[in-house]
């Protein structure tokens, strides 16, 4: 596996661990251009009471305003969380280069729907950092229902 | 059919020929709360430079920040074109109540996709003044087409 992808998936965990922190479903999200990231966030959701302000929205958004083009064809997306399908639809429509994604979502991951979501164009990578980015999704629901408990 | 439909239905598409005059792909979607609209838009992903800036999508962002909550279960959403897998992915994340489209995109449409990527309590209604919705969107391309002939 190229290590330049664990470097990349290190600065989108950083993302997600903020999210951590600010009591958001842990999920960090950097687009790279050039070698250079253009663009980074985290699942905003709660913050923005807006159910379509996952990481990988956000950083799709702001990566096309930062190239002054609706399409993503030169890009590597990173995310540490496997997309869902509305992520995956938005990666459609931006033509994304790659997508490089950590831990597998079995609820509501892409790889869930037979049908590609993608454009037949992007390349896919999974599994980069994969412990890392599942045991930080894992801890954050371990502690919530934890308080639910109390 | 209801025919209340057709009446928000209309509405939707007063905001797709805002698209199709502003040279956007013309779509239009409102959403529709105990009988008020609480939020209108139209397809801005070339104005926005985002191909994220679905009319849906706008109109869920825009709702939930009305209702100041994350979830539109008690809502009615109505939009000119069956919504892609990125606007359902939304709907499914904003626990839509229910749905209600116009046009049938045979592209990208979610029916094209054999998992159903709505919530299960979604419901959906299909088809309101489908020829309306479904003749701007051609007159639209047609034009398009013909200015590139030129």
């Amino acid at each position: 596996m190229d290590n330049s992808h664990e470097f990349y998936m290190k600065k989108a965990l950083i993302e997600a661990r903020r999210a951590s922190s600010e009591d958001e479903v842990p999920v960090g999200a950097i687009v790279v251009y050039n070698n250079i990231v253009i663009a980074k966030s985290y699942n905003l959701c709660i913050k923005l009471c807006d159910p379509t302000a996952h990481a990988e929205m956000q950083v799709i958004t702001a990566a096309c305003g930062y190239l002054n083009s609706r399409y993503l064809d030169k890009c590597i997306l990173y995310t540490t969380l496997e997309p869902c399908s509305m992520c995956s639809g938005a990666m459609y429509w931006s033509k994304l280069g790659h997508l490089v994604y950590g831990a597998k979502d079995e609820k509501r991951g892409f790889s869930l729907f037979k049908n590609h979501l993608f454009h037949p164009k992007t390349k896919i990578t999974k599994g980069v950092l994969q412990y890392e980015c599942t045991t930080l999704l894992t801890d954050f629901f371990k502690k919530k229902r934890k308080l639910k408990e109390k």
